[in-house]
C-alpha cells in the first residue's frame, strides 16, 4: 500500500484536472495578449479562474492576480507593499512561524533598511494581541500573519489580528499567507478585514507553478516584475495558462468533494489522533481546538523524525519532518522550537498531512506501521 | 483552414509534450524538496532537464536556474545583477528595441538611481559597435542586448558585443535575452561569451509559466524572489515541475523534427518572401541577411495593421502586429519606429512567426488570403 500524508508539502493533481488539463492544451494554447481569436479565448479562461477564486474568497475579480505560486505571492506582498508605502514608514510585524517565503523576504526588507517586529507565540501558536497592538506604531506600514500554520496546522485568528491593527493605526495594511488554508478553511476577505493574501494552486490538487495574490483595492503596491501590460501590471510576463486552468479545474472538483463529504478531512484526521491514544510517548503538536483537519504534527518521543520518517517510507508512508520548503539541511523543526516546544519534541516531529484523496483505510494502515516501526526502532535504540 | 503564424507570441504545445505530462502529472506529482522516494523522483526529472538545457546551451547543469518565464529571467538577470554590483558601478547600457521585460525592468532600475544608456540601432536593427565601445566605461556594470528580436526576427552579434564590451572593461557583465533563439540558433554560451541568458519554454512548444536563466559560474548575482533552499536560493519556491518536465519533452521532440527537416523553417519563410514579390506596396522590414527564419514582418503600405490582421483572421489566419507583450494600446510598433522606418511603415507592420507544426500548404494558403484581403481593403479604401 502506497500512502501519500505529506499534502501540505504538494497534493497529487485531482484526475479531472489533468485529464482537462489535455483537451486545453490542445484546443486554448493562444496567448491571452494576442487580439485575434485564439487570444480571446485564452483570455476568457484567465477571466473565469479570477471570478472563481475571488467568488471564493469574498473578492472581486480585479482584486485577483496570479504568481507563479504562493512564494512568489508572498514576495510580491511583502516587498510590493513595502517599497510602495516607503514614505509612510518602515515598521513590519510578522510572527517567528511563518513559512520561509515571508521570513526570508523579511530578512531581505531587513537588509534593505526596514525594521521587522516579531511577534513571540505562545505554546499553542498563538500571539499575544496586547503585544501586537504595543508593536503597532505610526510607522507600521505592514502586519503579515499566516492563517494556517504549515507545520502545525495552528490557525491564527486574523480577523482578530487585523482588528487589533486596524484600531491602532488604521493605515496599517494586513497580509495573510492563506497557501495552507485555501479551499480547507472559509475563507472571507473582506470579513477578515486583511487587504492582501497569497494562495498556491499546488497545495490544492491544481498543478505546482501557480499561485496568487488578493489585492484589495486601492492597496497602494508596486510590482517585483517588470514586463508588458499583463495584469495591470502589477505582474507582467506570459499568463501560466496552464496553471491557471488547473486551479479553476482543481477548484470545481474539490468543491465537489467537499459537498459530498463536508467533515472527510476531520474524519481522517480524527481517525489517527484516536489510534494515537494506544502509543506510548507521543505528543501532538498540533493544538487541538484551533487547528486544520489537513495537518497533524506528531512528536513519537526518542525517536529522530529522519530515521522514523526513512522507515516509513520502506512500508510506503510519505510524509514530512517539516515544510518541504526547509526541510533539507535542517535538523530540528524551527517552528515547533519557535513555539517554545522542547529540543527532543522539536527533533521528533512528523507531519501528517491529509487530502480528499486520501481514506480511512489508509489511516489505519499509517497507525498498524507506525506501531511496528516505532516497536522496531526502540528495540534498536535500547540495543544501542 | 486555419494557421498559426503567431509563434513569436506564444506556440501550441507539442502533441507529445501534452500526451506525456499526463503520465508525468499522475505518477511524478512530489515535491523535489521533499526527502523520501516521491520527492527524490521529482528532483531527478529537475536534474534532467537542467542536464538538457545545459547541454543545448554549452552551459553547465549547474549553471541553470528556472523561472516563471522569460520576463522573470530578464527581470532576475537585469534587477539581480543591478543591485549585486552597485558597488562597482551603476551604469547599464542596452537597445531600444528589447522586449517589454527588459525595457521596463531599466525604467525601473533608472528609478531606483542607476543609468541606462541606450544604443541606436540603424536601419537594419545593427547597433554600432563605435558608439556601443564608447558608452562602455569603468562604472558600467551591466550589457543587455537580445539575441533575436521578436518583432523583425533580426539577429544581434552578441559574441561581437560582448567581445567589444570586455575589451574596454571586462568586469562588464552581458545578458542576453534568447527568448526567440533558443533552439532555433544555435547557441553556445562560451562561444558567445555571455554572462547570462534568458530562455522560455511557451516559444518552443512547451508549457506556458516556465523559463530559464543562464548564470555563469561566478556571477555576483542576488535574488528577487526570497524563500527556500530551493535551487541554491537564487530562485526559492517548490519548483514548476509541470512547466520543467514540458522543457525537457519539447526540446527532445524539437531536436528530432530539426534532424528530420533541418531547413523546414527557412523554407517556409523563403516560400512566404517569394509569394510576395507578386504583391505590389509591400516593405519586408525583417532584415534578409541576419534574420531568424522563424520571422518574418513585413508592412502592407497603406493598409493599417488592425484592419488586416482582422480581415486575415476571418479567413482563420493569425498573425500578430507586433510582440503580444505591447500589442494592447499601441497603434504603431515600437521596435520598427526605433529603426528609425517611417510611420507608415510602423503602422502597417505584420508579423508572421512560423514553427515545425507550419506546412508549405498553409504559407500558399495565406498568400492567396492576404491577395484577397489587400485587393478588398484597398478597393474599400479608394471607395472611401
Amino acid at each position: 500500500m502506497v500512502v501519500y500524508f505529506d499534502n501540505a508539502a504538494t497534493t497529487r493533481p485531482f484526475d479531472e484536472v489533468v485529464e482537462s488539463l489535455k483537451e486545453f492544451l490542445l484546443q486554448n494554447y493562444g496567448n491571452p495578449s494576442s487580439l485575434h481569436r485564439l487570444g480571446v479565448s485564452a483570455e476568457k479562461v484567465l477571466k473565469e479562474a479570477r471570478h472563481r477564486i475571488a467568488q471564493k474568497v469574498g473578492a472581486t475579480p480585479d482584486e485577483i492576480y496570479f504568481t507563479s505560486g504562493g512564494t512568489e505571492a508572498n514576495n510580491l506582498a511583502l516587498i510590493g507593499v513595502a517599497f510602495a508605502n516607503k514614505k509612510r514608514g518602515n515598521k513590519i510585524i510578522s510572527s517567528p512561524v511563518e513559512h520561509p517565503s515571508v521570513s526570508s523576504t523579511l530578512d531581505y526588507l531587513k537588509s534593505c533598511g526596514f525594521e521587522i517586529g516579531f511577534l513571540k507565540v505562545d505554546q499553542n501558536g498563538n500571539i499575544d494581541f496586547e503585544e501586537l497592538e504595543n508593536e503597532v506604531d505610526t510607522g507600521t506600514i505592514l502586519v503579515s500573519v499566516m492563517l494556517v500554520n504549515n507545520e502545525t496546522g495552528h490557525i491564527f485568528d486574523v480577523k482578530k489580528i487585523a482588528q487589533v491593527v486596524k484600531r491602532k493605526n488604521p493605515n496599517v495594511l494586513v497580509h495573510t499567507d492563506a497557501v495552507q488554508a485555501f479551499m480547507k478553511e472559509k475563507i472571507d476577505v473582506r470579513d477578515l478585514n486583511v487587504d492582501l493574501m497569497s494562495l498556491s494552486g499546488h497545495k490544492i490538487h491544481a498543478l505546482k507553478g501557480i499561485g496568487a495574490l488578493y489585492i484589495k483595492k486601492g492597496v497602494n503596491i508596486q510590482p517585483i516584475i517588470f514586463g508588458g501590460e499583463q495584469q495591470n501590471k502589477i505582474r507582467p510576463g506570459t499568463e501560466n495558462m496552464p496553471g491557471i486552468f488547473s486551479i479553476y479545474k482543481a477548484m470545481e472538483v474539490y468543491e465537489k468533494l467537499q459537498n459530498e463529504q463536508p467533515d472527510k478531512l476531520r474524519m481522517i484526521k480524527q481517525r489517527f489522533i484516536d489510534g494515537l491514544q494506544d502509543f506510548d510517548d507521543v505528543f501532538i503538536n498540533s493544538p487541538l481546538d484551533v487547528t486544520s483537519d489537513a495537518i497533524l504534527n506528531v512528536s513519537f518521543l526518542g525517536i529522530k523524525s529522519e530515521v522514523l520518517l526513512h522507515t516509513l517510507e520502506g512500508y510506503g508512508v510519505f510524509a514530512s519532518s517539516g515544510s518541504a520548503c526547509s526541510s533539507r539541511g535542517r535538523t530540528y523543526n524551527r517552528v515547533l522550537y519557535s513555539m517554545k516546544k522542547s529540543m527532543e519534541i522539536a527533533q521528533s516531529s512528523i507531519r501528517f498531512s491529509f487530502s480528499y484523496l486520501n481514506t480511512p483505510e489508509e489511516v489505519d494502515y499509517v497507525l498498524e506501521v507506525l506501531k511496528k516501526s516505532l516497536k522496531f526502532l526502540q528495540e534498536i535504540k535500547r540495543k544501542g
